[in-house]
């Protein structure tokens, strides 16, 4: 950076300390906006993968804090030569792991916004516009993904935003839970079972621990590459037959657009229309997928969301967003007040007794809330819908030409048919004899693609295939970073054969 | 703001949609800066608590988000006109009210950082500096606090950082909930019985309804003035014998150091002495009084701490650094990892599987997480424990101030011993009869001052006593904040004596 200042702005010996001098936090905070912006500009320089060793920091920070203050500049040197060999440059253009994390300049600003702000908005009456904008902001999504008006607060539903998807699934989870407990009664907890395909992320069965589900109740049901590891009705059918026919109550089915490992779509409609006979609260994960569902070709995904109770989408994934934005809807919010509000005194104020407001503390784990909807509400105005469509269409334009590449060498297959902006593929060498060889092989493409820190991918098994996962998403990849990353993915490849 | 740009950074129609030029990043946000710089110069011409009314901003905004892009500065316009009207300034000096928010510039800083890496350290892998940076400052502040080494990655135990003090409470029930039903049984779930008095903050008891405590056996021990709302050891002991002879299980132990309503201090020691009998988990929730333990004349309220299992502190309400950051530390980080892990094949990688590094996913709720060590980084090394001491001191000397203006007033009253930066107090009109009719005159006159938008303060119910806190804490509050709150609040008790 050019250098934040050397001294600091107040020394503890000099009189009052003043830590948010406005003048002071003014001259720091441009020079902040300098490092940030060299750094977003000479982003690609860095490996994208860190290639330090476990333990790294350890033995070049002090093991206790110091007793007087440090020059900024000096903080910012330790940035630059402790800290960012550290960082896995998840904005880095070559980044294509897990799920891309997107981001933004108007989200930058809102989160700025969010953070000057610093209103703590677990009622209404502790910042007003924080849960009104958070209202406005939600319903503004549910129109963009074309949800019934049963999701939205202009409807008889409405939306919050958590942290993550784990959140969204707890705080829904036990609304549920608390439901057909207020039925059954308390002793019935243990006899709650629970569903979700084998494909969904981990997060939901470890949701369903923290709320004390029954670990030998929560069902992890089989999916099959031929059915696009997507879950089916008739296997849902079966596996809640069978446990009512075991005593057991079915509460809860997690479903998801566009799963982790392979972007599989489950059919929330049929699923639906299963769970519904059994009164199973149906919750969509369309974390990843959702956002694709703004644009109309890709909206079919979404069909039959009208007959769920929830739906969670994380614009952090892929609307632009930074960590950490989950959206959550539910139909029915007074189930989520009731099993999550509290009322001590000493936050008690007229409007939440009048009931004309929403408390967002009562929607959630935590009491305290950040002013969150901001960020959103910046992307949403300041790039409008059309660019938020353009941004996924040009995403998944890419992943189709990093598809079409892999095709294009007999030496590689795409292992699971490209739904979205996520491929996966192997390599097959000519050599190789059966699954074991071809996943090792794989496995030290793999690493040496991410050791070269030229680009960045992971990995899943799905139908006991190991295979590699490339996905498009980080906000600076253009079309030549997807080409690059092919030529050294073949690169890799070649080296392999050859040894 | 001066004005940010009116040019969008790219039409949809103009071709490629570029959300993260770094040039374009500079220009928006320095204007950010100077708008956010500007905010905090002028923020005592706002009134503290926003005086808008339920559903001001509804009719304001259009239903459904734009589909074409809009200039950022018409959205400022907006966050000026619209926004800022509805906001509780947790900022402003003259907020007095819950416990304040306390900021700085370092934590604003580091806050910057934290969102442009935007690095998702759910592993060590995926962003190695993520987790072994808060590794260390998990330490420093456990030195700072002089916690004992069991607490300490350095020691044999460690510390995480959560969002707010409920997932901390949540995420260690459920470790001590699994430890105890691996021994008794998954079916004993409904016999767990968890303690705490009844000042303790009502997170608890919903962290306890969320992991699936019987609500029946959520004990609430009575507390009372003469004993200063600390928990007692022998009310403890006989509510767990009593739950013993009905076949409980006791379970969890939540005590505080510096109670919501009325800073009381539980005493650690000799409670944990109580829970060591009967194989209870302690927590201690000290969010708020905790960050007055790095000084040394405060340490004493953490006396007995080696004795308990886990410790959480939240430094953004005393130790400047903003929403959302609580510091949980654990004696047997095995606990919760056992309770709390995950293992998908997506996540799998070598470090993990060497069991080298700590994967913070298995400390918490959610997978995600964001980088948020360096704010507290930045803020114990740009300010030096030296100016935190100083500035929780300067805090206190504030309060103790308010205190004896307080009782320099006889028609006031100081209706708990101030311990930290918390002065409870209520107006004692001299022609009030009955505390209906005290009661009654605080209320009016808690609106009144609020009304004013010149402070902002809160009330609680403490020993069926309604009372007024004045909170100090905002980061920019100085004595002249305070006397002209007192001045204020004096006007107020006059117009009510004379009405």
């Amino acid at each position: 950076m050019g250098s934040l200042d050397s001294n600091t702005p107040t020394d503890h010996a000099a009189g009052q300390f003043s830590p948010l001098d406005p003048e002071e936090f003014r001259r720091q905070a441009h020079q902040m906006v300098d490092f940030i912006a060299d750094y977003y500009r000479k982003i690609e320089t860095y490996p994208v993968l860190s290639q330090v060793q476990p333990a790294y920091l350890h033995s070049q920070l002090p093991q206790t804090p110091p007793y007087r203050p440090e020059p900024m500049d000096a903080i910012m040197k330790d940035v630059q030569s402790q800290i960012i060999p550290g960082i896995t440059h998840w904005l880095s253009p070559n980044f294509f792991g897990f799920f891309p994390a997107t981001v933004s300049t108007a989200a930058f600003l809102g989160e700025m916004l969010c953070t000057c702000f610093n209103s703590v908005g677990f009622n209404w009456l502790a910042s007003p516009a924080s849960t009104e904008l958070e209202m406005v902001v939600m319903d503004w999504l549910a129109h963009a993904l074309k949800l019934p008006s049963s999701f939205m607060f202009s409807g008889t539903g409405g939306g919050v935003i958590q942290n993550t998807t784990s959140e969204a699934v707890l705080v829904t989870l036990v609304a549920a839970r608390d439901r057909a407990l207020g039925v059954h009664g308390i002793d019935f907890l243990s006899k709650l079972a629970v569903y979700a395909s084998d494909q969904t992320h981990s997060t939901f069965s470890k949701a369903c621990r923290i709320a004390g589900i029954n670990p030998a109740n929560i069902r992890s049901l089989p999916t099959s590459v031929e059915g696009g590891f997507a879950l089916s009705p008739a296997v849902l059918r079966s596996a809640v037959e069978e446990d009512l026919a075991a005593g057991l109550i079915p509460l809860y089915l997690c479903t998801t657009v566009g799963t982790t490992s392979t972007t599989a779509v489950d059919p929330i409609g049929a699923l639906a229309d299963v769970a519904r006979d059994y009164g199973v609260w149906v919750h969509v994960d369309c974390a990843y997928g959702g956002s694709a569902c703004i644009c109309p070709e890709f909206r079919h995904h979404l069909n039959g969301v009208d007959l769920v109770d929830s739906v969670s989408l994380s614009p952090h994934k892929w609307l632009l967003s930074y960590l950490d934005c989950c959206c959550l809807w539910v139909k029915q919010p007074g189930s989520l007040v009731r099993a999550l509000s509290t009322n001590p005194e000493y936050l008690k104020n007229k409007p939440s007794e009048s009931s004309s407001v929403v408390d967002f503390k009562d929607w959630q784990v935590g009491t305290g809330r950040r002013f969150k909807s901001l960020r959103l509400w910046l992307v949403m105005r300041s790039y409008g819908l059309a660019n938020l469509q353009s941004h996924i269409r040009s995403d998944v334009r890419m992943a189709r030409m990093f598809e079409r590449l892999v095709r294009s060498d007999p030496r590689f297959e795409v292992t699971v048919p490209r739904l979205f902006s996520l491929v996966c593929f192997r390599f097959v060498p000519k050599r190789a004899r059966g699954p074991g060889q071809i996943e090792r092989a794989n496995r030290r493409l793999l690493d040496w693609v991410n050791g070269t820190g030229r680009a960045f991918m992971t990995h899943t098994v799905a139908g006991g295939k190991f295979m590699l996962r490339f996905a498009v998403g980080a906000t600076l990849t253009e079309e030549r970073h997807v080409l690059a990353a092919w030529k050294l993915i073949k690169e890799g490849a070649d080296g392999l054969e050859r040894s």
